[in-house]
């Protein structure tokens, strides 16, 4: 198969993509780029809708570039062919895998989540690493949770080191931005319990009742949650610290309660 | 108290801790430089040997630099002054503290390491992201981990990226270094048993019995743990994924993993 080639770094294609990735391009705020087979093929999987594709030429001549390239082309027509030194540019990698693309994948609203089961709810308070949020998002799908809320301060979760970290599960599970005050209202209509996390104060986490529906609020890794929450918390729980490090990371957190929740709601594990 | 200036990055103070800094120091591999008041301060609190101090002037006239600067002139009398720009170069964060120390830590040897209770080890093997293995030490401290164990293949402990990662935890427990049959033949001599664990195989962490003397083996992020420590292995562990995530991050399965130990060891929580 023939693809248009763009030869230049300066061609609008690029700049446009460019101003996809590092989120400046404000009307497009459901499009974002990620990059490599493997997130490209998960975005394929989950119904993402694909806009336009930049490939080298060496990933096209690759059998599992030719596949994937085919596939791609019934979703859309914008496929490009470009020089080694435009994907690097488009990459955000130190390696480039050859192929980045523009996506669309949008999250469904607060009202619109759905639960299918007992509530699992992770709640972000403005965590600013763009890891640490990936890597909660990736857990969060791993752990079987219902959602992963945003509130105001936290990072965009469509900037590329985010969509990397999270290893495909932006397109697994719903990633909704709202803010403090209409979270609370929707959870305690939903009589999802609200519980925060602290290093210090609370129960211990292996002590506390995670099986009825609750929403698990992770804050800040410097300031912790915002006090409007702690205050309208139902209950407070803490990760308990046996060596001498004064705290966890946030992602690290994240994954020992809600794994701690998933424990104690499997039949047969107590 | 005055301090002695330092003016040029060409002087070899700099490019003396610059080598350091990135493990080019072949003769100095005890050697590491750390940065920021937080990190310092750990080093002091755990009796590191402190060699060398840079800083601004600006850190020296806040209060609390003051007093920090007081308590390294003990250890130290290579405390030098130097430029903004030059304490950026030896800085490799984006926003420095205006405080870095080079500083010699040895960790126990294997044949060393004492354990006070019933064993709980950590082995590491081959994992290349400094961000994840730093994380693993600091999780590893926190649970109260006997020690942290690097296998060949296994990326530098001593990386600027590991350091702040474990957040002052890499002065907090011993990470040693060794080889796999070194590790095994210690591991059967102490009587720990050896537990691989695997995203895909293997019984769920959950429902393992870890309350007796173990080292839990993390492979490396693509590949998982070596051939000959799965074959040795007494069993084999994994965490379960209810959601469509693939994998979790190796850091996250530590902390998964070395939680649950020790939320089974602990009385009253089952």
């Amino acid at each position: 198969m023939g693809y248009m080639k763009i030869t230049s770094p300066a061609n609008l294609r690029i700049k446009d993509a460019l101003k996809v990735r590092d989120r400046q391009a404000r009307a497009r705020q459901d499009s974002f780029v990620i990059e490599g087979k493997h997130l490209i093929g998960t975005a394929l999987a989950s119904g993402a809708a694909i806009h336009e594709v930049f490939f080298t030429g060496s990933f096209s001549r690759e059998k599992e570039g030719r596949e994937m390239l085919n596939l791609l082309s019934s979703k859309t027509s914008m496929l490009w062919e470009v020089a080694d030194n435009i994907l690097a540019r488009l990459s955000e990698t130190s390696t480039p895998q050859g192929i980045v693309a523009v996506v669309t994948y949008t999250s469904p609203q607060l009202h619109e989540l759905y639960f299918r089961k007992t509530p699992l709810v992770v709640v972000v308070d403005g965590i600013q690493d763009p890891g640490n949020l990936g890597t909660i998002i990736r857990t969060s799908d791993a752990a079987g949770a219902d959602a992963v809320i945003l509130l105001e301060g936290t990072c965009d979760a469509r900037l590329p080191k985010v969509i990397r970290a999270t290893a495909g599960s932006i397109f697994h599970l719903p990633v909704v931005r709202t803010d403090a005050d209409t979270l609370m209202r929707f959870l305690a209509e939903k009589k999802i319990r609200l519980a925060t996390t602290s290093a210090r104060t609370g129960t211990s986490v292996f002590l506390a009742d995670l099986r009825e529906p609750v929403a698990l609020v992770f804050g800040n890794e410097a300031r912790g949650v915002r006090r409007q929450i702690e205050e309208a918390a139902d209950l407070s729980v803490q990760i308990p610290i046996y060596g001498r490090a004064e705290s966890l990371n946030v992602a690290t957190s994240v994954a020992i309660c809600l794994y701690e929740a998933v424990r104690q709601r499997a039949p047969g594990n107590s």
